[in-house]
């Protein structure tokens, strides 16, 4: 395992010309400028992230990562911390919604304990455990801050093992839309109130206690909003560090990134702290129906591509992204111009 | 060619038992009750427009609809007329985005000649041509009353004659935004200038002639907003007849059709005037870009299912829209059961 430092040291900016190289040929195609709207914007981001006017969209993969917290025991979730694990089974056999998903648009998806509690007795997942679970960040920090870093590392060094031209990234965990809000409130430097959701669906009383224990897990921690490692460190999760890895080992690949929904973002929020050149490489899904991600996609200057009001998780919004960026593609690639097509221009 | 009123005499309410029935089933899958958000609802929307619990979208077929408008001699578009035969084959030969949407969709694309002003010297698309072109509203009606007719009965026969499970609307017709932003305002009662866009991409001056151009033509032809053939008679287009008709055979069919964009959702309108009942059989694939589309969704209490910032017509947003309803419907079919997977469900 190399280290963070040598990682972010690989990540460039993209180059400058690629996405107009990319809305010039767009503009030639047998449609008024501009009328694919955000499918055009797809293919120039995919094109730019890739540093080339001929991108590629086949080699697709979406990375499902697992953790557990200690913050479950606040009794912040609908669910049982159970679940987690028997998710990670649902998986492997392929009956989550994730997996129907990425297999209607062309995915595989790479199924991983990051940090899951209990024992998995079974195969078919990538065991990267950094531990049984974060501890209660109520009552000290969720992870220490080497931790975080191996969760970080782990992230990125899955990624670079695989062969993609795209990546999603998911998440599985009971309970963690808590330290995603916590991420998420000490970053933007929103209150809890304003960023917490519902999650799987927790009544009023669960809620208010969610928005409390955040607060209380924020002023007894202390995280530094400058320091993203200590952030997660605190009040973050494995599978949240691990995403972050995601997206980076997307920057220092080439390849684009998509960030599924709450979860994910805060996990794209660690990695942009971490590389500010990393926000050239990742786009956001979907809007969640979780209630504060627009404040996290407004922090990270993203608007999410879908709005399907989806609260899933697990990588659900990613493979749907996917699907649509591979539409843009086929549009960019198998269009004809005016000039094939014998079709008449703008009139003067 | 069969009477209009025998058609619309066939349309029934959907049952009311459909859409709960596929939530029950829905809510036993391993996922927290309606957290797929739009997902979901576009499986119980096809469901009960099938009247079945057990829907089907294994056969989708986008009808793209053209035809000519005298109005463009008003100088409305910023495109020539000659584009619309020109697309004709563009569509016949593959190269337009709609194919290309259709394909990824797994879709077929039938190209119907509704009311194209030229000669087509081509095969590989439906003659039906109403007339060639209609007449400048702004010195008369569009069409008599009984072409308003043939063309809807015209949609509706061709539809009736293709076996499938699932509908898209598209158009091409330069100048089109005009009479469909004029039906438009009749049915909703708005001004053209809360209607009217920039369809293809006009220039202010352009933009300022199409809203004087849409009032025009309502002042001199006084359509009554209570009588949808009249009003597609006096400022409507063959297209737009021709979709009415698709949208209300997918109701005697007891299928669900997908209304595209801007225009299509104008034909939706007429469809809609005319049988109350096929309001139940459509959904709108898509938010156009196009400004007045949202009064249009709102008069007819539906809400686009996608926002991508498309203006394209054709049917691409269909297509997309299509894709997604495919993706839904493998959710319903394939995800495993709380059960099935042992996964525990929601704690107390």
């Amino acid at each position: 395992m190399k280290s963070l430092e040598h990682y972010l040291s690989m990540i460039r900016p993209v180059p400058g010309g690629v996405a107009g190289e990319v809305q010039r040929r767009l503009d030639l195609q047998t449609k008024p400028q501009g009328s694919l709207g955000t499918l055009e914007r797809l293919v120039r981001e995919l094109a730019a992230a890739q540093w080339t006017s001929e991108p590629m969209c086949e080699k697709k993969v979406i990375f499902t990562m697992a953790a557990d917290h200690g913050v479950a025991e606040e009794g912040v979730s609908a669910y049982p911390p159970s679940v987690t694990a028997q998710m990670v089974a649902n998986f492997v056999r392929g009956g989550a919604a994730v997996n129907v998903l990425a297999k209607h648009a062309g995915c595989s998806v790479v199924v991983v304990d990051m940090g899951v509690a209990g024992d998995l007795n079974f195969t078919g997942y990538v065991d990267a455990k950094v531990a049984r679970g974060t501890a209660n960040f109520t009552k000290g920090p969720a992870m220490s801050r080497e931790q975080a870093q191996t969760a970080i590392v782990t992230g990125i060094e899955l990624a670079l093992d695989h062969d993609f031209d795209l990546i999603g990234t998911g998440d599985m965990g009971i309970a963690n839309t808590t330290p995603s809000t916590a991420v998420g409130s000490v970053l933007t430097g929103r209150d809890a109130a304003e960023i917490a959701g519902r999650g799987t669906g927790i009544d009023d009383a669960a809620f208010a206690r969610k928005v409390e224990v955040v607060r209380r897990g924020i002023a007894l921690n202390k995280p530094d909003p400058k320091d993203p490692l200590d952030v997660l460190a605190k009040v973050g999760g494995f599978e949240i560090g691990g995403i972050a890895g995601l997206v980076l080992a997307a920057a220092i690949k080439r390849k684009l990134a998509v960030v599924d929904g709450f979860i994910s973002t805060a996990g794209a929020m660690i990695a942009a702290g971490l590389s500010g050149h990393a926000r050239d490489y990742f786009i956001v899904a979907h809007q969640s129906a979780e209630r504060g991600h627009h404040l996290l996609c407004g922090h990270l200057g993203k608007e999410p591509i879908l709005d399907l009001g989806m609260r899933l998780g697990e990588g659900t919004g990613a493979a749907l992204a996917i699907e649509l960026i591979d539409a843009a593609v086929r549009l960019y690639y198998d269009m004809a111009t005016f000039g094939q097509a014998g079709v008449d221009g703008k009139i003067g």
